[in-house]
């Protein structure tokens, strides 16, 4: 299945099916009026959820009508909890040696808790008090799970999961820098995340779901010019350890958004990355300083996923503005 | 106005208000079913409540009940965002020195993102995998606020708060040393918070409200023997600055949770402490080592403010369990 939000009123807007093109849609009426409504009765919602996907990709569905990627909010337009992961250990092998951090974590993942009580539309203008506080963009694939029980193992946690999303984790570097000294984690370096308009199932990823990773190359536009590709089949952890890792001592209320962290591999001066701090980073490796800089109003930036050349989850498309 | 949650069905129960000496109760039928409905839309809302609030006080109340503390859920079940700060400086002081820290922040709050989804009620078990995780207390208040937009300030920031809560802040004292280390924050040290079952709004402080600040000893017991009688006023930042750090790069929702941090005094020798880790540092200072060991299973802790001899909040009152 894949399930959009629409813009229909409310903060929390309005379910829609989404056909495996992204061409109709089909309101879910009658069986759940908001995405964290399916999610928290799933195992009840989803058999009439399925039957109305098949028909829309059939062509049957009474009152579909044209699906519009643009229009669409975020999946979640809020969510109760969303914990981030750091699971790429290409990226954390370059930050640790950019920083100079002599071993990066590979034995748990890294994982902080951010701001859930806005995801932003996939085409609203995007908006951050000042350009001095180094804006980036990280693009990330997310699951979204059902309701875990604390303590799960990292096996049975891949059943937990319901959706897959692909988000763009704002962030701020200059802010962020100051606040890992404290070791307190981000506040005001993770400002809201955006959110591609259509989650997806896992069932309906085929092969681009294995091994608890999504195998997709995550492609990252920045004013029109493509700036990465990476693949996420290269998790060091997999979602199921990241669902996991969260779990170790709290259970997960239905809806909890678990990211994958910034979409890195170990190629990456051959695939691009992410987010500008990775390739800044790069620079600093190769030429011994950061020739790139941070984001600016006014630029655009693009993500989305490819399979067999269609868009999984539609793209994020989104200008950076003055707050 | 005093204001509680209580458990009758839900996950967000239903909104009651209570009278001052939180003898009595009344629902608030007509007006709010739930405390994030009321926080929605409480412009609105707060002519009528306050009315209602008036009859309780005065007797008049139709329906009203004798209010049982000990059934309430926490004000608000789960919240959109909590985020606790650090405020008071003679537990930054503290710790600093405990562990070798040269400089402790003092320019700006330190601040994290907390887990939002469940806050647990006074009296409920508190469950943890482990007490080899080092299980601790954290006596601290809270406000929640309104809608806040992003970049006030921090005189303004005053005027968004809704309520003040008495918050104990559960925390992994052994999984909390290793998650600073990473620079990521908390996620698994840091589970569900416990909350007081009273709301109240500042006026009905009085002169316990000065300065952004709470001026009230928030009195903790461990099995039943005095821990820590610590004054809310000794705030290094006060409410507006937490809330104006919070919102510096995002708005806040309506029912934004925002923490103190450990309630500290300088004289913690003799009013003593909020939490165990306190102690332990105390200890480590004056003899070397620390002597107090963390929480076990079966342990209760009771946390309560008076003003003029009367509980401002009611108590928190739980046993720790394993889970």
């Amino acid at each position: 299945m894949k399930l959009a939000t629409l813009d229909l009123g409310g903060r929390d807007g309005r379910l829609a099916l989404v056909s495996r093109d992204l061409a109709r849609a089909v309101l879910t009426t009658g069986i759940a009026d908001t995405m964290q409504q399916a999610l928290d009765e799933w195992a009840t919602l989803a058999p009439a959820l399925s039957a109305l996907s098949d028909a829309l990709n059939a062509g049957t569905a009474a009152d579909s009508f044209p699906f519009e990627a643009s229009k669409a909010l975020a999946p979640l337009p809020r969510a109760w909890q969303w914990l981030d992961g750091s699971a790429f250990h290409a990226h954390g092998e370059l930050m640790a040696k950019v920083f100079g951090i002599s071993n990066p974590q590979h034995d748990q993942p890294l994982m902080y808790q951010g701001m859930s009580h806005r995801f932003i539309a996939p085409a609203s203008p995007v908006p951050f008090p000042t350009e001095a506080d180094g804006i980036d963009f990280e693009g990330e694939f997310a699951v979204v799970t059902g309701d875990v029980p604390l303590g799960i193992d990292a096996g049975a946690a891949r059943d937990h999961i319901r959706l897959v999303l692909l988000i763009n984790d704002w962030s701020l570097r200059v802010t962020g820098r100051a606040e890992m000294a404290t070791g307190f984690g981000w506040v005001q370096a993770k400002p809201a995340c955006s959110a591609a308009p259509v989650a997806v199932t896992v069932d309906e990823l085929g092969d681009a779901w294995a091994d608890g990773r999504i195998h997709l190359n995550l492609l990252v536009d920045w004013n029109g010019k493509r700036f990465g590709a990476a693949h996420g089949g290269a998790m060091g952890f997999c979602f199921g350890q990241l669902i996991a890792h969260a779990a170790r001592t709290r259970d997960l209320c239905a809806g909890t958004i678990i990211g994958s962290g910034t979409v890195s591999n170990p190629d990456y001066r051959e695939v691009g990355s992410s987010c500008i701090a990775e390739r800044r980073g790069i620079e600093i490796l190769d030429d011994g300083a950061a020739r790139t800089g941070f984001l600016q109003f006014g630029d655009r930036v693009r993500m989305e996923a490819l399979k067999d050349g269609q868009s999984v989850f539609g793209a994020i498309d989104q200008q950076v503005v003055k707050a």
